[in-house]
């Protein structure tokens, strides 16, 4: 890129997060009736204008063999009136959910009478980079605005006809609704450079939010000067204990693994406690078999299940996204705890037990987003815990962890109300 | 510093955040009781040996001429069984807090049975960087363990000896107690560059807190890879509204301004509403010089304040941390909103007024950790609030903002308790 190409860029982007932000405070002020509004309006006008987002879509697939889509990615980039209604469906969902700003978050009244309201608010611009399908467009605009945060989007290359018809019709409609015409914006370069333009300008950029493959999330964490919600992988456990119910511990197995391979809370490994493992293993190892999944494993797991290979270290690390599986048997809880914490994602990490103590001790101990005991790893998930509607999943500790939803895009101000207190 | 150098000071910096680390799993799990009796018996502990921290405090008064300290920063450095003793008190008022972690801070039960529990867990390794007196070594190790986190302490040079001293005591009397003895960990060396080497190591550490002057903090945010918790400055203002209590606001103003004028949440800035500001300026403008304190302003201040000098644009963006305040007449309650977003630094803004409607309006409108309604600044403060203890004042919105005490340095997770549920 020349010189003058880059300033022009930088220009751009420096533009469009200035507008973001101007944006961000007057909606940080909007009623919950008008982002409502807005949001039913807009699916309204989806449905309404559903034409003209096939024929930008059209131009999306036409393009897919040049950016080398497998026949199942142009199959998920493809919209017609039934997913349209869908995306329309998604606003609608998110209308219907409590407002989060505005809340009195906690409150106390001191005794020298002052009032102190801890008080939620908007965040303020979300950079949202993501990989996904045209549905993602839509849903992370309404995420964004409902919690009264403008949003940049930045979506793949293969979806940014479809994903700009989308934009332009939320966008129109905010206008007509008084809500920013600047609330919802689509990056309109597919140049990657304006990546990191915008992730340099944490002025007006609140939170940078990437959704995808792992590299795209390194790169956003790593050259991002606000803070970032991610998580990079998803190596998931289930923990078969020694005080397990064994049919039950098949079924959250199979569930875990199967119920869809590609995604970040599907199980990537299994481990069995020594006590259990010659009755469980053959028949799990049977199952997975049968679902296709390949087992690799160590030595004893190897000896249990027909057809099992043996398991590298970097098995134990990996998230598989497919039909493979590493599994382990270990001598105890603890060590099935350790093992967890060293090659685990910190993601999602299941237990299945009788024991009162061992499902305490595995729920202390075990430091991931969300530790499930008797239940599938597939339930963390914004829409399975309740929050209505989710832009990501969090491995990190700090501001949100696990599902993020509305609330996990905001943050409180102190309101002090005296009668002319001063400080002794 | 050659190369051997810096790699021994590299080896030395990955061994105390590796040993904090380890420290912070153990710690994350220990009972209240034990952090509480720790805190307790620390607080004896100072007491008994006080003889062995006022030898060591004597050293660093002995080095304080050549640091160029003034008096008044020898009076804040120099220990004596009184100060000490109010140190011991500190921890003991620590002990008596509610322990924060483990928390159910929200739970849900979902159609399908699986039960949702949102429970507060410790940061894990805080890295706390400081240019205070002596006593802050104390509290804040006392915060970070009482939240269940190890910390790392980097201190001032200037009291090094008396900080070591502490610190030695603290973690002496942590082994007795069953709290891991690398909870609590100084840094043993003055040279600078350890704190780059700190701020690299996001594998170990979860979050910087830098506390002291603004070349420190921003050092610190410029450098950190792990998220920081901080405030650049406090440019605070005071607001006497159209509808304001004159009386009143000249107390809150006089409070915020003088109460102490070295602190954050002093108030560097006031702004008058045009209709009140001939029966306001004049009288205050004379109780601030009354106070010693030197008022630049507008045109307008300048007519109505009798030895006010014109306040340059720079003057309005400014912390004086001292004896000067930067006044300026509004036409209007937007006029005030407007001037404390652009020059504000997000600390602590007030506003004085019988008018709910523009109480209201301030206080969704201005950008602040916290917003006060008729009552002074200076009680933007962790003790203030109710927090019980503060480890610093965050102007950022992600994670934490205003007052940090116990619990924010905490973050949460999700403990889902099924009977064999599996996703449809």
């Amino acid at each position: 890129m020349s010189v003058a190409e880059n300033t022009k860029l930088k220009d751009y982007c420096v533009d469009v997060a200035q507008r973001a932000k101007a944006a961000s405070t007057e909606l940080a002020t909007l009623t919950g009736e008008t982002k409502n509004y807005w949001l039913r309006r807009s699916a309204a006008q989806l449905r309404a204008r559903a034409n003209e987002i096939i024929e930008a879509n059209e131009k999306d697939l036409a393009a897919a063999p040049g950016y080398g889509l497998t026949d199942a990615m142009v199959d998920r980039l493809r919209l017609d009136v039934s997913r349209i209604d869908g995306i329309a469906q998604g606003l609608e969902e998110i209308a219907m959910l409590p407002d989060p700003i505005g809340e009195v978050i906690e409150s106390t009244v001191r005794p020298n009478g002052l009032e102190i309201l801890k008080t939620r608010v908007p965040l303020g611009v979300v950079f949202f980079i993501y990989e996904s399908r045209p549905n993602v467009t839509a849903d992370a605009a309404a995420i964004c605005v409902k919690s009264g945060n403008a949003v940049i989007l930045r979506g793949g290359k293969e979806a940014i006809h479809s994903s700009q018809a989308i934009v332009t019709i939320l966008a129109e409609t905010a206008a007509e609704c008084g809500v920013p015409a600047h609330a919802v914006q689509l990056v309109n370069t597919i140049d990657r450079a304006a990546v990191g333009q915008f992730l340099a300008l944490n002025q007006y950029i609140s939170v940078a939010i990437p959704r995808g493959g792992e590299g795209l999330i390194r790169r956003v964490a790593a050259e991002a000067t606000m803070p970032v919600i991610k998580h990079f992988d998803g190596n998931c456990h289930v923990y078969i204990d020694a005080d397990a119910d064994l049919a039950m511990a098949e079924q959250i197995v199979l569930n875990s693994k199967c119920h869809r391979m590609g995604v970040c809370n599907a199980a990537e490994s299994l481990l069995v406690h020594a006590d259990v493992a010659a009755e469980a293993l053959p028949k799990l190892g049977t199952l997975l078999r049968e679902n296709g999944v390949e087992v690799r494993g160590d030595q004893r797991t190897c000896e249990l299940v027909e057809g099992a290979v043996p398991a590298s270290d970097e098995d134990y690390g990996a998230e598989f996204l497919g039909p493979v599986i590493s599994s382990r048997v270990v001598a105890s809880l603890d060590e099935a705890i350790e093992h967890i914490n060293r090659y685990g994602s910190g993601h999602t990490d299941a237990i299945v037990t009788d024991s009162l103590a061992a499902a305490r001790r595995f729920t202390q101990r075990v430091d991931s987003s969300a530790v499930m005991v008797n239940a599938s790893t597939r339930f963390n998930d914004g829409g399975q815990f309740g929050l209505g509607a989710e832009i990501g999943i969090s491995t990190d500790k700090f501001h949100a962890r696990g599902p993020c939803g509305l609330k996990e895009l905001t943050s409180y101000k102190y309101l002090v109300y005296g009668a002319g207190q001063v400080r002794q």
